[in-house]
């Protein structure tokens, strides 16, 4: 029914910008995050821009791209590490998750194989958090609630997403 | 760099509709499908609309919704079955993978909790197909390597995306 109705509802918009333009208006925007990590650690960020605070390493995906090279990029000009990613931790779409606007993020999880840590770019810092220090820092948009799911994919695996 | 650009991209074009539908034009656009699992068998469906094929029921993601829940809703629509999601298998985003325009699908696995399998919405026809069958067959978008990447999961589990 999306598909359909996402369609019909070009023709009246049309004269403002083409109908593509206006189809994905309709959209969510997809953003992607990673979970660096090596043995007890993982790597957090300090955020220059609103909503600032501590966060993962992620970014917007731009129309062209592969979603999971954006990841390696953005953790690159966030992190200065060089990332191979591992798995897929899960997907994130709750519509108030991103204070600006509706963002879908899978989130992976990867692992350094080159670098050392520096914040950079969106990243005002970037360090070394031990994974027993998570539970009592706020992070930026759901984070947090990422971040207590992958301490249980630690223990159990299984992939997660915003409702589960 | 991408959120940095993204937003400055944004003043030239604002006299043509508003900031945030030129800043979501730069996107690929979410949408979402279910491998419905039940024994050795998932369920087809055949696509009334262009692409034309065998396809993984799903559909577009609407702004201000969550990604399963519109996963539940199309699976219903398209194929006639409640489902339970169980698990994700990946990501798939490669920006030729859909002839239309660029998109970015989570695909989950679920599992039928009711209903019995019939074609309807986008869908012409709804059928159970046998795992062993998969690789006889031609399928819409990428969705040959997306259930090659489940026959992959069904004996190793893990997660997947476009270029792993």
């Amino acid at each position: 029914m999306v598909e359909q109705l996402a369609f019909n509802q070009l023709a009246p918009r049309s004269n403002r910008g083409g109908p593509i333009r206006d189809f994905m208006w309709k959209n969510p925007v997809p953003t992607v995050d990673v979970i660096i990590e090596k043995d007890d650690k993982i790597v957090i960020i300090r955020r220059k821009n609103e909503p600032k605070g501590l966060a993962l390493p992620g970014g917007f995906v731009n129309e062209g791209e592969i979603l999971e090279e954006r990841a390696i990029i953005e953790a690159k000009e966030e992190t200065s590490l060089d990332v191979e990613l591992k798995e897929l931790l899960g997907v994130y779409s709750d519509p108030k998750r991103d204070p600006r606007l509706h963002t879908i993020t899978p989130v992976f999880i990867g692992k350094p194989v080159g670098g050392h840590v520096k914040g950079g770019d969106d990243a005002a810092d970037a360090f070394w958090m031990n994974i027993d220090e998570i539970k009592s820092h706020e992070f930026a948009f759901d984070h947090k609630k990422i971040l207590m799911d992958y301490l249980k994919w630690r223990k159990q695996k299984g992939t997660y997403w915003s409702t589960k």
